[in-house]
């Protein structure tokens, strides 16, 4: 099959005979690439030009909802790149996680940018900062999507699920993509590719693919860049140190080799539940993909005690994983991505038995089911440290179904062995020693990206130590790169720029959409609370009428309430409190009598108060004290196609001098209809 | 002078000749260094055991409270640097922006950590994530200082700044910092080291100074430290690319060269206040430092018709600007901090001719106040560019008192020439006209760190395109280095690592010290707000007794605040409400009634509720419903010297059915006294 990369909004073929990629369980011809003609300098400037030109006229909501689109028409396609991945070796399972978990991180990043960030084009970042005391001066910082292409270099292992995951956050963030498929399993990405462009949900621009090798491609990055790269050490410094990348500074975010930990606690015991349960997560992560993941499992740290029956029951239950033809049902381990990748991990192998015991050797397999031993196969390998500090034991990855048992003494040569490794995506701990976990996951987070911890409570739950999850960070210090992906919203924040914006509170509002303290205040001649969403502007304002608090208030609402806390109820202990020195109003009082002050009675667009954000009481209110109350609309942000949007009011209740008394933010649902309908939300 | 180094605990010399430096307006020598026989793989290990182990003894708070008490001592020792201020060609008012600024940034690290971060070692990041449907698995993101050495590498221009700039975010974070002095002006950076240390405030190992040559510092780093620069491209592409740090991935904070512009919009007529503002600015920033500030102006971006008239009266201006020897009190511009300096400068003059009008050559001065022509001086330059698309017109940084003016044709032509800078620490706007203004930040946002809007309003109270602000972002991309510095909190994020832990709720709460979901449960036998702060368990809980909300009691509530809205008082009109469907409590009814189904009425060391965060309405509670809280314990940060913490108590209202219908956190202050002594707090 000859395959395409699509650039600039076509589909097309480098021209000559490229290169060739076979099925690793059947040496069969699966795909053949070329890029010796495609126009990259082109590519890269379609992607600057109507790729950023369409985004920029999006928000971070009306992509969200094309994302969710996107997602669900894969989703309907899933049985056909179901049947392509069986051609990487990949088995049902590793399937699964691959595609099923790729367009899960669609949805969620559909979700959770439509959640978590404003349907805007700008994302606030912070607080607004002060900078004049008469308030004439003020900053606000603010991200916004960076100019240029984010450049998304993929690893093989994950052909979908890479590809997706990488994709969703810059998308959100509005910055054009160009896919940089791996080379042995780029004709899975591209049939992935072909669905989502057949979909036509995508702007023009926002998505290109470069399928086969691609030597000149870092020549066309610029300052306002992303490059996203998973893959090899040696790879990741020629990205590092190339000339133009060097040259021009664009962001990099980098994920490497890992040799990532499991620990068994020192409370666990022979045959103890996590004693099983850590040989039930290596088993799995040594299969899953053949081992062929950045979080797999690559040293299982024990207490030097027990070490040799974890060994044995460990080999026993490797020994009876089933490998062999991945579209066999009853396989559970496929081959490796091809002859090359059996290659290097054979000699990652011969690297470590320099210094570990072999207890299981998967180099030679006797029981292939449906395949032939010609196939880029190696079965579950267990080695065994003779040396906890030899160097290869804790530096060496080997890309498959290989882990290194290491004994620990004692938790001061753990976090030695641990630290070791030099950075990794991930680390997992086995233990319901509570007080061990919270001094080991403070001794060794900063070596990590994330760190599990299984035990008694979530043996059942957990998701497991080679699972990135797309609201959990996905990257890690030193050898693993020092990036960060995924993470929810995090992610789409490293897609984007951050500037500090100082001037002006009304240029900060125009920036934002937001409305700033000293920024223009409109009064609308009726109550804002009568303006339909769509017709509400940023700074319409309500000031309220005055109302007296006084003694008999604040009795009658600590009868109502049953609020009789001292400082309201009882002068003499009042009086020793060193904040009140008397008698005050509640503060629940202040912001129910502000409400009081500020509602508009009768049936009209604003359908709730869902919620308060930052309220806080700054003076105590004695009886006598007359307090009044503005309230401005904030912010704004519309839930497509739900007839409503989110309405924030900046809120501040002062007294008769004008001192604040309190501020906070009021939460509401505004309709777009004056008189809404009534039908369900 | 001799100028040493302070390695492991002591001052020291490398030995040998050494370098020599001048004052460049006497040539008399003014320091001499060597770095020759220092051991700094030693310095390193030692950061790396007795630093990171002493800061890791201490809390966020405890560090902040040292960096305070270290500016106030440094406050009281500004006379003697000032006088050795002059030495690097500094006027007065030069020093202040480097001394005073310095200690100014030491006091907002010091408060803004004590505001916004918790006491504490471990700092979350965003909310709880629940990651199984019975809650037995979360994750929660922190932050923990990174396990290596902050490697700071500093610019000539800002010897005391550039210092404190740097070190208040990696101390407040918990990691040990080594500094290296930039060559030309160490002598100075020794003498505020030397006040530092014998402030005798800081934890041992946490700061050493390298003054001098060192080619080989890079060879120590490793994966977990960080490297902070500033200085010239050519000197970051060594960083960037040096074995070490490709094969270690230390973090990188880079802040380079930037062809700053400041723009003046297509509104500002001839002898307007805006362009007279841009005026005054051009005058200060290029006459402060004698030019040689990484946020200077370079660029000029006027409207084409009017660059003739402003190129007259701005030369007129650059003209007066007194320039000679720093310690005349007349002396607005000082020398360039050295004769080679000098040349450079000139050399960027000579090949920016080749494209631009010369207006004013400072390359040859008449009047110097006090100083010989020998010295290292270059008067005010202001060049006028004959082609905005000529390379050198926007990509040469003469970092001296060098300016050039650009025309522009339209905004169009405008957004190209600021983007052809490629990156910039800041950029500034004067303008009145808040459409193009909008328009054009969030055009150009991306291209800067930093932007700076003047207009009428903030005429008086800006405070300038050149300075950045503690609690601003400070860094640019692309040629601006692509790193992030100051910014408050967000550069103390620089120096920790972020990790996901995932676990059961008792678990993350043992890690965070912070209550979780799910996490235990303590119900101490008496109410807790009877407890003092101290002896206050994380997870101590009340459970509250349940009230009946009664149709009555919306009614009182309504009559005693005033709040009639229509879904409360009017069941009607609040059947077409989607949300209601009838009429239900009032939110504020039901947090209110909550204080008074929670309250402990007497005397006590709970001394205010001083704010409510995250108040969510999750459903609506419709007369007959019975109310009960759960009150929790979930986080504590005391406040050293004070005799209170921050309590936040995780609070949560739920029916009879165990629905949630409200959650939020009351914030309170408790004493660490049973019965608080009435002191002022």
């Amino acid at each position: 099959m000859r395959v395409e990369s699509y650039l600039q909004g076509d589909w097309c073929d480098g021209g000559g005979e490229g290169e060739t990629y076979c099925d690793p369980t059947t040496g069969d011809v699966v795909a053949q690439f070329s890029t010796q003609g495609l126009n990259l300098a082109e590519a890269f400037q379609y992607a600057r030009t109507t790729g950023c030109s369409n985004l920029a006229a999006t928000t971070i909501h009306q992509r969200a909802s094309m994302l969710k689109a996107l997602a669900k028409i894969l989703g309907d396609a899933k049985e056909s790149l179901y049947e392509v991945s069986y051609q990487t070796g990949a088995t049902k399972a590793d399937s699964w996680i691959d595609i099923d978990g790729g367009f899960g991180t669609l949805f969620t990043y559909a979700s959770r940018a439509t959640n978590e960030l404003p349907n805007a084009k700008v994302v606030v970042d912070g607080d607004v900062e002060k900078l004049s005391r008469d308030g004439s001066f003020v900053a606000q910082h603010v991200f916004t999507p960076r100019q240029g292409v984010a450049l998304q270099i993929n690893a093989f292992n994950f052909p979908i699920w890479g590809t997706l995951e990488k994709f969703a956050p810059a998308f959100i963030a509005g910055m054009p993509v160009i896919v940089k498929a791996a080379e042995q399993t780029g004709f899975l990405t591209a049939a992935l590719v072909r669905v989502m462009i057949d979909a036509d949900v995508l702007p023009e621009g926002a998505l290109q693919l470069v399928c086969g090798k691609s030597h000149d491609i870092l020549d066309h990055v610029q300052s306002q860049d992303v490059i996203a790269f998973t893959g090899s050490t040696s790879t990741a410094r020629i990205i590092r140190t190339h000339p133009q990348v060097v040259a021009h500074n664009p962001r990099l975010s980098i994920e490497t080799d890992s040799v990532n930990a499991t620990i068994l606690g020192p409370d666990a015991k022979s045959g103890s539940d996590e004693f099983n349960l850590l040989i039930d997560e290596v088993v799995k992560e040594i299969s899953t993909k053949a081992g062929q993941k950045c979080t797999a499992i690559r040293r299982i740290l024990v207490p030097l005690e027990i070490m040799d029956e974890l060994s044995a029951s460990l080999s026993i239950r490797l020994q009876g994983i089933v490998t062999g033809n991945p579209r066999n049902e009853r396989v559970q381990m496929g081959p490796l991505v091809s002859l090359a990748a059996k290659d290097r991990v054979a000699s990652c192998i011969e690297a470590l038995v320099q210094s570990c015991d072999v207890v299981l050797d998967g180099r030679t397999i006797d029981d292939l089911v449906d395949a032939e031993r010609s196939g880029a196969f190696i079965g579950p390998t267990l080695l065994q440290a003779t040396s906890s500090t030899a160097d290869v034991v804790n530096n060496v990855e080997a890309f498959g179904p290989v882990c290194t048992l290491i004994g620990y003494s004692d938790n001061i040569d753990l976090v030695r062995i641990v630290k070791a490794g030099d950075g990794a995506l991930v680390g997992s701990i086995f233990s319901n020693d509570d007080e061990f976990v919270a001094s080991l996951v403070n001794n060794i987070a900063s070596y990590h990206g994330r760190i599990l911890v299984v035990n008694g409570e979530n043996a059942q739950s957990h998701t497991g130590h080679g699972s990135p999850l797309p609201t959990l960070l996905h990257g890690g210090p030193g050898r693993a790169g020092d990036g960060e992906e995924l993470g929810g919203m995090r992610a789409v924040k490293h897609y984007m720029q951050r500037t500090a914006i100082q001037g002006s509170p009304q240029t900060l509002a125009n920036v934002t959409g937001r409305w700033v303290e000293g920024a223009e205040i409109i009064e609308p001649g009726v109550h804002p609370f009568r303006i339909p969403f769509h017709e509400l502007a940023i700074g319409t304002t309500f000031f309220s009428a005055e109302r007296e608090v006084t003694i008999a208030d604040i009795e009658s609402f600590a009868h109502l309430t049953g609020d009789i806390f001292y400082a309201h109820m009882d002068e003499e202990s009042a009086k020793r409190n060193p904040i009140f020195g008397g008698r005050v109003a509640h503060g629940y009082f202040l912001v129910s009598a502000a409400a009081g002050l500020f509602v508009d009675p009768p049936y009209g667009p604003v359908l709730a108060n869902y919620g308060i954000d930052a309220l806080r009481f700054t003076k105590p209110v004695k009886p006598g004290t007359r307090i009044k109350v503005r309230l401005t609309c904030k912010s704004k942000s519309f839930r497509q196609g739900r007839g409503y949007g989110e309405v924030a009011w900046d809120t501040q209740i002062t007294d008769q001098d004008d001192n604040v008394c309190a501020s906070y933010d009021v939460l509401t649902m505004v309709s777009e209809l004056a008189i809404p309908d009534g039908g369900e939300t």
